[in-house]
C-alpha cells in the first residue's frame, strides 16, 4: 500500500472525478453506437449535451433498427422451428442487447443530470481531509474497464479468426471460386441474404452492426463497473479518514461531519441504484443465463469437433465467466467498503463514544448498503456464492439432457447460403 | 409526481377511505356469487350488513354446492383413473376455489367489524398534516383491481371463443345435426350429462357456475390486492409527512405522534395479516402450483396442436403469471413502503435526535413489516425472487418427464358425451 | 378467549406444573418399556427416583437387547442383499428407535434434576401477577400428547388388522392347516424363526417388543412436545402480564422484574435445548427421512395392490405427516410466543420508556429464542416451510426412480417362513 | 469440568501459547515437505527463521516440481481421454495439493510475523484474571491435530496394504517372476515408467512424493484446525472471566477492559481470516467435492468388487467425512464461543448496565464473528448443515448417472505397465 501511495500523482486530486474517469470509456462506447452524448471528454461536466438531432443518435437508431430486425428474425425462427435451447439463446441475446441498449440510451438522455448529482456529493471527497488512496480513482476505474473492453474485443477477434479459417478450409475442400471474405459474409448472414440479394457494402455494414451488438453486450458490464468502482473508492476514502483519526481524541463535530458524509454517499448510492436497477437485473440475468447455457453446451463438446471452434468456444466461455465475476466483484466491493467503517468504530475508546457515533454504528449494521437489482437482491459476496451454487445445481440437473455433438457443418460441401437463395420460408 | 398532484382531486380526501375504494370491486364479486354482504356501495360503512337469510347467501350456497359436487367428481376420477398430473390439477383447482370461497365467506360475515377496525386507524390519515399522494387511494386501488378483473374476464372469454370454434369445426367435419351451443355444452359437461339427462336450462346454469368458479379463482388475488394497495398507500403517507419535516426542527411531540401513527398502522397490518393469512397461503400456494403445472405443460406443446388452443394456452399462462406477479408486487410494496421512513431518519441532523426517534429507528430495522403467510414467509421482494428461482428449478428438474403432445380430440369423430350416455362407470 | 377463561378451573394454579402435566404421558411410556423412573405420578417431584435395579430398567434392557438384535439382523441383510431403499429404511428405523431410546434413558437417569431445574424457574409463573391463560397447562399438554399417542396406537392397530386379514386370505386360498395368529406371527418374524424353532410364547413376546419399538418411535415426538407446549405456555404468560400493564404507568421495578423473568425463562429454554438437542436432531432427521421415503413409495402404488394394504399405507403416511407437523408446530410456537412481547413494547408511550425496557427490546430482537438442533437450525415457522420445500424438491428429483409396484406376496402360496426353516444363510 | 481443572497443570500457563502448541504439528509437516521454517520447536518465537537457501525449502521445491509434473500429466490425460468424473477428480486432486502447498509456503515465509501478531494479542490471556479452562491450550490443540494426522497416516497405510495384497494376488495368479514391491511400484506409476525406464530408487522416491501429496491434502485441514482451536480457546477464556464476575458489582473499568480484550481478539481473528481465507476456500471446496465424488462412486459399488478394495474405499470415505466434519466443527466453534458472552450480558442486573456494556452487547449481536472464506461464507453451524444439505441434494440429482461397477483390473493378467512400455501415446 505504502509504495503505491508513493507513486507519482499525475493528476491534481481535485480533478479526480467520476466524470473525468468515465470519459474515455464512454467515448469508446460511441464507436459501437452506444451512448450518444457530446462533451464527455471535456474536463467541464457542464459541457455535456444530449441532442436528438446528432450523428450519435442517428448512428444509434440505425443500429437499433438492425437489432430489432435481428430480434424479430430470430423470434420467427424460434416459433417456426419449435423450442430449442440454441434458438432460444439467440432470441434472448438480441433481447438483451436491445433492451440494454435502450436502458443506456435512456441514461444518456439525462446523463448531465446524473453527473451533476454525482459531483454534488463527490466534491467533498476531492479535498483534504479526504485524500487519494493508492492510485487515482481515474487510474483504477479506467484500468478495470479497459481490461474488460480489451477482453471483449479480443474475444470477438478470435471469433473472426475461427470463422475465417473455417471458411478458408471449406473453400479449399469444396473448390469454391469465391473470395474468402465473401464466402464468410454470406455464410454468416445467410438468413438475410436468403431474402435480399448479396452486396458487399451491405454485408460489411451488417458485419459491423453485428460486432457492435456483441461488444454492446459486454459494454453493459463495463458501464456498470464504472459506477461500482467509483463508489467503492469513495467509501474507502471515508474509512481511510477514520483510520487516521482512530487514536486521536476527535471533537464531536468530526463525527457529525463524517456521519453526514457517509449518509450523503449512501444517498448517492441509492440514487444510482434506482437509475441502474434495470440494467443490473439485465446484467445478472443474462450473464447467469449465458454461463449456464455455455457450460451445458460444453458437456456436449467432443474432441472430434474442429479444433479451432473448440478453442474459441472455451476461450469465449472463460471470458464470459471472468467478465461476470469481475463485474460482480466490483459491485460487491461497494458493499464490502461500506461495511469497513464499523470495524474502526468498534475500536474507539470509551471516552470518545457519543450518541452520534452510536447512530453511525447502528446505521452501518442495520442496512445492506450496496447496489441491488431493484431490491430483489443485493450484490454482496454472499450473492456471488449463491449464484455459483445455482449454476452448479442447474448444470447437475441438466446433465441428463446432454445434447449430441453439434453437427460439423463445414465437413460437408452443402453450402447453406446457396441453398437458401431459393425463395422458400421453410429453410430459414 | 408534481403534475400528478396537480390533477383535479374529485374526491374530498376525508372520504378517501378503504371502504369506499373497495366497494365497487366487492359489488362485482357478488355477480359471481362471492362476498354476500349488503351496503358495500353505501358511503357510510355503518350500513354494512351480513344476513344469513338473503339472496346473496342463497346464491353463494347454491354455487358452493355445485363446487363441492365438482370437487367430489374430480376426486373420484383421480382415484379411479390413477394419479396423473392433469387429473390432480383439476382436483386441486376445485379445492382452491372451494376453500378460498369459504375463507372469503368467513370474512364477509365479519366484514363490518373489519371495516370498522380499518377506519379506526385510517381516520388519522384522512386529514392534514397527512395528505393525498398523487392520485387518490380510491383511484389507485380501483385501477389495479379492475385491471386484474378485466384480465380474468378476458381470459375466460378467450376460452369460450376457442372452445366454440373447436365445437364448430367438429360439427362441420362430422356432419352433426345439433346446434353449436348444445354440442359445446354437452362436450364441456359430459361427466355430468353421463349421469343425468341433458337439459339446456340446466346446462346454462352449470356453465354460469363454472364461469363463476374460474373468476372466483382470480378474485382471491384481486381481493387481497385491495388490502395491500391500501396499506402501502398509508405507509407512503407517513413517509410523505416525514419528507416535508426533514429539514425543519420539529418538536418532540411531532416525532412522538409520528411514531405512534406508524405503530398504529403496523398494528392494523398485523390485524389484517391474521385475518388474511389463510387466504395468502392459498393464493401463493395455488399460483405457484398452477404456474409450475402450465409451464411444464408448455414443454409438451407442439406446433401440431390446434392453433386456437395454442394461442389460448399461452394467453392463459401469461395471464396467470401477470396476475401472480401483480399480486405479489403489491403485497411486497407494503414492505417496501414501511422501510422507507428509515432512510429519512438517517438524514436527520444531530440536534433533533431524541430517544423517541431512536426507538422509531430501532423499530424500523428490527422487524419485517409486511403481509405474511401465517409468518411462514413474509411477502417481500426477496420472496418474489425466491419463488421465481423455485419455479425455474422445478421446471428444470421436471424436464425429464415431458409428456407427449396431448391427443387432439376434435380430430376424431368419437364424440365423448354420446359414448358416456351409456350407464357405465368405467368411461367417466 | 373469554369464554375459555370462564371454564371452571379444576386445578389449583399453583399445582399446574410441568411435573404434574407430564406424569400420565411418562407413565404410559413405561408400558412400552420407555422411561423407567418411579414416582412420576406423585404430586411431589421430590419422590422421583431412578434405580438401576428395578423392574422398569430390567424391562427396558430386555427390549433394548431385542432392538439391538433387530438392528444387527437388518444391517446384515443390507450388506448381504446390497443397497436398496427398502432395506436401508429398515436399518434406519431400528437405528432411530435404538438411539432415541438411549437418549430418553439418559434423560430418565437425571430426570429428577431436570424437573428440579424446571420447577426452579416455573414457580414464579404459578402465582399472581402471572395467571392461567385459557385452559390449564396440564390440560393443554395432555390433550396434545394424548392425541398423538392415540394416533400412534391407532396406526399400529390398523397395521395388525391389515396383516391379519392378509394372513386370513392366504390361509383360505392355500388351504393351510394352521391357526391364523400362528401363521401371522410366523410370517412376521420369519427372519428369526429361520434360526430358532417357533414357539407361541416367544412369538408373542417378540410381537410385543415390536409394538413397543413402533410406539417408541412416535413417543420421541410426544416426549419432545411435552417440553415445547409447556415452554410456549410460560412465554404466553409473560405476554399476558404485559398486556394487562400496557396502558398503565408502571414503575421501573415492574419492567426490571419482567425482564428478569423473561431472561430466566430463556435460560431454562437454553438448558432444555442442550439436554434435548440430540433428540431434536433425531426427530427432525428421521421424520424428514421417513416422509420422503413413504411419499416416494406412494408414487409406485398402483390401484392393483391389495386394497387393505393401500388403505393402511395412506393412513400411515398421513399419520406420520400429521405427527411431524404437530411436533414442529408446537416447537415453533415457543419461538412465536417468545417474540410476542416485542409487539407490546412497541406500543409503550414515550413517558414509560427506560433503559431497562430498551435492553428488553434489544434482547427480544437480537436473538432467535426457541428450540434448536444443537444450533444447526432453530425450529421456527420458517424452518417448517423450508422442510416442506426440501421434501417437495427431493420428491421431484426422485420422480425418475419410481419403483415398480411391490410384488404382492400373498397372491402366491410360496410361504416365506416354511422355506426359511432350512438352515441356509442365503435366504435371509 | 471441575475434575479436569484439578488435573495437574504441567505447563506454566504463561507459556501456553499458540507458538508452543503448534510446534510439533508443524515439525511433523516438514517430514512431508510442508512448511520449511526453522526454529518452530524453540520455546522462543524470536528464533523462527525462513531461509530461501535451506534443506527444507529445497525439499519442498523438489516435491513441488513432482506435483506440477503429476498435475500436468493428469491434465493431459483428461484432455486426451475426454471428460470423465474419475479423470477430473485426479486433476482436481493435484490442483488442490499444489495450490494448497503454495498457500502454506507463502505463510511459512511470513510465519514469524504471523506468530508475533498472535502473541501480541495472546499475552493478555496468559495471566490472571484470565485463566486456563480445563486442559491447556497446548493439550487441546495437539490432541485434535494429532488425531487427524494419525487418521491420515492410517488411511494411507490401509491404501498400501490393499494395493500390496492386490499385487500379491495378481503375481500368484499370473505366475510373475518379479518381487511384489517392484510389481506394486510399477503398476502404481505406470504412466511415468511408460516414458522413462524403471529404477527401484526412483520408484521409491516417487512413492514417497506421492505419500507426501496425500498427507499434504489432509494437512491443510490440520493446519487450519491449529488456528481455529486456539482462537476458540481464547474466546472461551473471556466468557470464563465474565462468568466469574457475573454476580459481583464490577467497576466500569472492568467492562472497558473486557470489551477492549474482546475487540482485540476479534481484530486478531480478522487478521488471521485474511491470511487464511484462500486456504479456507480451498479446504471447503475440495472437501465438498471429494465427498460428493466418493459418495457418488459408492452407489456404483457392488458386492462383487474385491473385498479388500471395498473395505479401503469405505474407510477412506469415512475418514474424509470425519476429517471434514472435525475441521468444520472446530471452525464453527470459534463462532459459537464468540457468541457466548452475550448470554452473560443478558443476565446482568439493571444497576451495572452502562453505555460500554451496551456497546459490547451491540457488538456481539451485530456481526458474525468467525472464520470466513473471504467473506463469501462464514463458517458457522448453520453453514455445516447447509453443506450437508447440498451434498444430499447433489447425490440425489446424480442418482441417475450411477456408473457401472469399475472394472476389476487384477482379475485379468493384462499387466498395465508391461503394455505401456511401448512408446505409444494412446495408452496413457
Amino acid at each position: 500500500m505504502e509504495n503505491q501511495q508513493r507513486t507519482k500523482i499525475l493528476l491534481n486530486s481535485s480533478e479526480d472525478t467520476f466524470h473525468r474517469a468515465a470519459g474515455i470509456i464512454l467515448q469508446i462506447g460511441q464507436i459501437f453506437a452506444i451512448f450518444p452524448v457530446s462533451g464527455i471528454l471535456n474536463k467541464n461536466s457542464n459541457k455535456l449535451r444530449f441532442r436528438w438531432i446528432s450523428i450519435g443518435v442517428l448512428y444509434y437508431f440505425l443500429f437499433f433498427c438492425f437489432q430489432i430486425l435481428n430480434f424479430l428474425l430470430s423470434l420467427r425462427r424460434l416459433v417456426k422451428a419449435g423450442m430449442s435451447f440454441g434458438a432460444f439463446a439467440t432470441v434472448f441475446f438480441y433481447f438483451v442487447t436491445l433492451s440494454g441498449g435502450l436502458i443506456i440510451f435512456q441514461m444518456a438522455k439525462k446523463w448531465h443530470r446524473i453527473v451533476k448529482r454525482i459531483e454534488q456529493t463527490e466534491k467533498i471527497f476531492l479535498h483534504p481531509p479526504y485524500r487519494q488512496i493508492g492510485r487515482t480513482l481515474r487510474w483504477k476505474v479506467q484500468s478495470v474497464t479497459l481490461f474488460l473492453l480489451t477482453g471483449a474485443v479480443l474475444e470477438h477477434v478470435m471469433y473472426f479468426v475461427a470463422k475465417f479459417l473455417n471458411a478458408k478450409i471449406q473453400i479449399e475442400r469444396c473448390n469454391l471460386q469465391i473470395p474468402i471474405y465473401e464466402h464468410y459474409l454470406k455464410t454468416e448472414r445467410r438468413h438475410i441474404f436468403a431474402v435480399i440479394p448479396y452486396k458487399t457494402s451491405l454485408a460489411i455494414f451488417l458485419e459491423w452492426a453485428n460486432i457492435s451488438s456483441t461488444i454492446c453486450w459486454s459494454y453493459f458490464d463495463i458501464f456498470f463497473t464504472l459506477f461500482t468502482s467509483s463508489m467503492a473508492y469513495r467509501f474507502r476514502q471515508i474509512t481511510d479518514r477514520m483510520k487516521r483519526a482512530r487514536f486521536k481524541t476527535m471533537p464531536d463535530s468530526f463525527w457529525i461531519e463524517l456521519r453526514s458524509n457517509f449518509t450523503n454517499l449512501t444517498s448517492l448510492l441509492n440514487y444510482l441504484d434506482r437509475e441502474l436497477s434495470n440494467l443490473i437485473i439485465l446484467i445478472c440475468g443474462s450473464n447467469l443465463y449465458f454461463i449456464c447455457q455455455q457450460l451445458f453446451n460444453s458437456f456436449g463438446m467432443t474432441s472430434d469437433s474442429e479444433q479451432l471452434n473448440t478453442i474459441y468456444f472455451w476461450f469465449s466461455l472463460l471470458f464470459v465467466i471472468c467478465r461476470t465475476l469481475t463485474t460482480l466483484f466490483f459491485a460487491a466491493s461497494v458493499n464490502e467498503a461500506a461495511k469497513e467503517p464499523y470495524q474502526i468504530l468498534k475500536t474507539l475508546p470509551y471516552t470518545s463514544w457519543t450518541v452520534e457515533i452510536q447512530r453511525f454504528s447502528d446505521q452501518l449494521i442495520s442496512e445492506v448498503i450496496g447496489f441491488s437489482g431493484k431490491r430483489f437482491f443485493y450484490i454482496t459476496r454472499t450473492l456471488i456464492l449463491a449464484l455459483i451454487g445455482t449454476i452448479v445445481t442447474y448444470e447437475l440437473v441438466l446433465l441428463d439432457h446432454i445434447a449430441e455433438a453439434p453437427e460439423v457443418i463445414q465437413r460437408s460441401c452443402h453450402i447453406a447460403y446457396i441453398e437458401t437463395v431459393l425463395p422458400t420460408n421453410l429453410t430459414i
